[in-house]
């Protein structure tokens, strides 16, 4: 990357193009003031701004300065500065900070420049969109959207009934930093609501409600150096623990006797299982939505009369128990008091403890900014009832739902903590777990996310699908969502086997779980869901031909292993995605680039999930360059092109490289299935 | 209204409060650059700004000047002047004049004080709100949705199939003009896209989409005074004629022998019939939305097989019959080739015809700002094709439709042009009959409008509500619509009987047609209309019970006709509407300002028409001050509160001031009906 300024202008360049060009009649930089409307309803927010002012910083000064440019920037000549930044250049590319900035501005634009054919990924964890290019993305952690799609029924009756449907860009994980296909990522150090605005042919501009405290501009040669550079910035995942890749960690949640009966029925059926996960281990309250869980953290005997003994039981057995746990504690639970009298729950403006509605049932909010809270809620909780009860994991739900009107310790405004909240989150759960020295052996995993939370969180899920096919809250979201944060460099990433959300009627049928478990076969863990209505929505036990279905993949990913356990190593270690896009390794392959709905598991295995109904042969595209084999036919293929293959339930399209180390394992997959 | 300056600061005054500040560190003024992304589909649009500045005029220098004070506002004391206004101080008010604007600015706002309590009226015709407070209200001619409301089926179904769901300040008549409760009225001369923003608590912030020509703010001891200012600042409308006090106009679309057979079925049960409309009069053509009409606009002898003689037949049984045009030709018809031969129509970015989808047909677009191609649609059209035919009026559709992208004879940017368009319309159906010397004798009537539609046309229906009673398109909107409309000096006011869209399943019953036809009873006009799907659609000639129940109310009508014409007259010349919200005569009565579902017909008639399926009583809201009758019962109220009465079809909850020069004609409704 090159700096050039001369006078009032300054050019970044790259490979000799314009990255940021600055000039008087031109300008990159923006100033502003607004007035922003926020209003939360169960993790969904009305976010509207009122701007009352934006301004071009036109002019420029440039000095050098300790360690970098000092640039000046004014509206006009005779204007008093409005901000200063310093520009460091790096081996890579360059660092602006903010060192100033005038009384009453907080709202930021940035101009870059943007190129015709030029693509970018990113924006945190998106479900809808992996290539930004053509659309602006608000960056803000919520609730995802049920439906998502203004078209659907289930988004209509969404928005109607719960102010939920969402749209495209709603997302668990939003994160202000992206990739571009000119071989650089930019990143806005910064938690302030922000959005990213890729609709303009000739620059990107990135807004953000207060000022960044840097900007970052780096590149690198090739796509996975840039993903390695993305995953140094931000943190890399532990390995997963080994005991994942022992099968399918089976989601249970109508008590102990049902989680026992159901374990012998998919041990019965050659089922390779790793763990249970039984999120009702901690009791559950009955809602509209379905049964919900009750939000006091500690093992409840009343669903699980002796889970201490048959934790230890399973252990013997090689299948581990998994939990569940929130930031929230409900009011009616044994947890709330407690965290009330140590003053650890954000308060309301009059100093009360903030009440926040999360549907039928009101919690307090663990305040994470203060360290006490922090040190209380592993201690207390993390520790005592989970780690030292035996749990080998747990889902670590939520981090979305910082109400921006509550009071935190620490005097910083809920607007500003809110997309931190996720990843002071995920460090409580991450630190817990090593300070009791088991970060090898328990895992957790969350679907928010925000800057950072790499560093903290070992494993994403992808959150709550509805329960069908549909383009932006079904089966086909789950890729995007792996893909996009990858590039984040979140290496390990899984979904809801069945995916999560039954409403309005909509209901999953044995096709749609069966299609997700051949997903989740050829990801880094396989979990499955009961969903949200668990009566209502198919199971694999209630389906003879489902349950032999998925211990069919079951099967198949264990017979991976040995291979996934390579890319994990590569994941912990590199930050290199175990899902990746196909032109992270393909990158002179043009076509590539536009697919969303495919990926690569590691180098040498493409996946293309069925993610349609009634499907009975399925349509890919190969990377071109190498030769592809399809291991349930043996048949081989050129890459460079589309080819259509059988695709029963069973046979996931799936292709190896010829030329794999690993050839003879995935020649095997047909003979283990 | 007082006029301050001093220094850099600016202060208009009403009654001792502020209605314009302006001071350096709070301004009044302010501009920018945006670039507006608008998108049409078949009248609806698609509307987004990306708004690249604004800036606060902090700045200002006052000097005298010829005629008025001269304003020159900059940013900051060392800028360039950015916008140069005049103000004029009139008797009642003033004017603001923009003489000058800096290059490149095409957004402006303007602050005015607002005060807590204030409620403003107006925006046009509004559909959904009467009080505009608390919400902003984009002013663009346009579709008014279908539905309107993004929680009804009806709504959601127009979105995702046609783009049409609406909402709620979509309207085909919006103006750039406001009344204050605090008793001045506010109007910008401006045709380009404009929003106005009374969600602030201290002050409206008026958007226009480049630099309004003037801005006018007149105050006045009265509202009706109010009203009467603003009519005679856009143009009062002709007496409407004689002829439509003798019964409902008859809409019926299926042919001459199905017109001539209900007019005898309307007769023999003693309806009182004005007129036939046979907007099918120049023929149909079959579409998915249902039976339109073939836009060529002549007489059609295939469906109307004799009907130069029928119209002379029905003048000497004093019935007239009304037919249909529009601004745009069918290219299948056989005027759109000579308009296209003479140059006349709306070309294309090629110099080609614009061609425009109205629905599975295409139209072109006649130029109106060609004088050549007023005077032919004038008199090749309006003259020869319809006045000279025998027609005494039409429905003057449409006028919302210009598209943004078409290129006009006059130069003039169509985004410009479009708001204007309705009153280019209005007028040449206005002028050519009055060059006709028929303005007495014809009427035509249009839904569309914009800032001086008021000079030209001569009545306004309130456009395609759904066939319902719902709150956002249905019934109860009619009146919203009649009210802000009346405000803004639209003296003639009436709606479809029974509504016109049915779409999705939505379709209309016995109850809704009475009820509606209840209401227009009590309306300057009574017309009926078979919907957009007549033969899914309960009509009066189906059920003879509807049919008693139209005669009835048509006899109603009648009964009214001498009070009715006092109105009229006073509507044409003193511009105060038929149509009249409480507070216009009883400004003491806090109450009365909140209610947008009852009305004054003239001063001495409370109608509160019932707009709720299944009812059989209704509660009416009686003004303060004077003693009221409800025809129906004889009974006396004071008035100043709620008074629930029986409210069956056929009894419309109405009113009359006991002391009104009328009370006789009123107390024998009963006995008439």
């Amino acid at each position: 990357m090159q700096v050039i300024h001369q006078d009032d202008r300054l050019s970044l360049r790259l490979g000799g193009d314009a990255l940021l060009d600055h000039a008087p009649g031109a300008p990159a930089f923006f100033v502003g003031r607004g007035r922003e409307r926020m209003e939360m309803y169960r993790g969904n927010f009305e976010i509207e701004d009122y701007l009352e002012s934006r301004e071009a910083l036109g002019h420029l000064t440039v000095s050098e300065a300790k360690a970098g440019l000092r640039l000046e920037l004014r509206r006009h000549a005779t204007d008093e500065v409005q901000l200063t930044l310093r520009l460091v250049e790096l081996e890579d590319g360059v660092r602006l900070e903010t060192l100033a900035v005038a009384e009453g501005i907080n709202r930021f634009w940035l101009r870059l420049a943007a190129q015709g054919a030029e693509r970018v990924w990113g924006g945190g964890e998106q479900m809808s969109y992996f290539d930004l290019r053509g659309r602006h993305f608000p960056l803000w952690t919520s609730e995802p959207g049920v439906g998502r799609d203004k078209s659907t029924y289930v988004t209509w009756q969404s928005d109607v009934v719960n102010r939920a449907g969402g749209d495209y860009y709603h997302t668990n994980y939003p994160q202000p930093t992206f990739i571009s296909s000119r071989r650089y990522f930019c990143h806005l150090e910064t938690s302030h609501y922000a959005d990213f605005d890729f609709r303009h042919a000739e620059f990107h501009e990135l807004q953000v409600w207060g000022l960044p405290s840097t900007i970052l501009l780096r590149e690198a040669p090739t796509f996975l150096a840039l993903v390695e550079k993305i995953s140094a910035t931000f943190g890399r995942q532990p390995p997963l623990p080994d005991w994942v890749h022992n099968g399918v960690i089976l989601g249970l949640k109508r008590g102990q006797a049902h989680a026992e009966a159901k374990l012998a029925e998919a041990l019965a059926s050659d089922m390779a299982v790793s763990a249970l996960w039984c999120e009702d281990w901690a009791g559950v309250r009955e809602t509209s939505f379905g049964t919900r869980l009750f939000w006091d953290w500690r093992w409840q005997p009343e669903r699980y009369p002796s889970l201490d003994r048959l934790i230890g039981e399973l252990r013997e057995r090689d299948v581990r128990f998994l939990g569940y746990v929130n930031p929230y504690l409900c009011v009616d639970g044994s947890l709330f008091p407690e965290a009330e009298a140590r003053g650890y729950l954000a308060t309301d403006g009059q100093g009360q403890t903030a009440i926040v509605d999360f549907g039928e049932f009101d919690c307090g909010v663990v305040d994470f900014t203060n360290e006490a809270a922090c040190a209380w809620f592993k201690d207390a909780i993390l520790r005592r009832e989970m780690l030292d009860f035996g749990l080998s994991g747990w889902m670590a739900d939520f981090g979305e739902y910082l109400p921006v009107d509550v009071s935190l310790h620490n005097g910083v405004s809920a607007k500003v903590e809110h997309n931190r909240w996720p990843v002071r989150w995920a460090r409580v759960n991450a630190e817990a777990i090593a300070e009791a020295g088991l970060t090898e052996e328990v895992t957790f995993f969350m679907r928010a996310g925000y800057s950072g939370v790499q560093g903290h969180c070992p494993l994403l899920w992808a959150g709550d699908q509805s329960v069908d096919f549909s383009h932006h809250d079904g089966l086909v979201t789950v890729i995007c969502a792996a893909l996009s944060s990858g590039l984040m460099g979140n290496a390990f990433h899984h979904s809801d086997i069945g995916g999560y959300t039954s409403l309005f009627g909509n209901t999953r049928d044995a096709e749609l779980f069966m299609r997700w478990a051949e997903m989740a076969a050829f990801t880094p863990v396989m979990r499955t869901h009961e969903s949200n209505r668990p009566t209502e929505n198919v199971q694999w036990f209630d389906d003879p031909q489902v349950a032999a279905h998925l211990a069919r993949m079951s099967r198949l990913y264990v017979h991976l292993a040995p291979y996934l356990k390579v890319l994990v190593a590569e994941g912990s270690e590199r930050g290199i995605p175990v899902q990746r896009p196909l032109f992270l390794h393909f990158e002179d392959d043009a076509e590539g680039y536009a697919i969303q709905d495919q990926y690569l598991l590691g180098p040498d295995l493409l996946v293309a999930p069925v993610h349609e109904a009634g499907r009975h042969d399925w349509s890919v595209y190969l990377p071109a360059g190498v030769e592809w084999v399809h291991p349930w036919s043996g048949e081989r293929h050129a890459g460079g092109g589309r080819v259509t293959v059988a695709a029963p339930c069973g046979e996931p399209p799936v292709f190896y490289r010829a030329d794999s180390q690993w050839a003879g394992l995935f020649a095997d997959l047909a003979s283990r299935a």
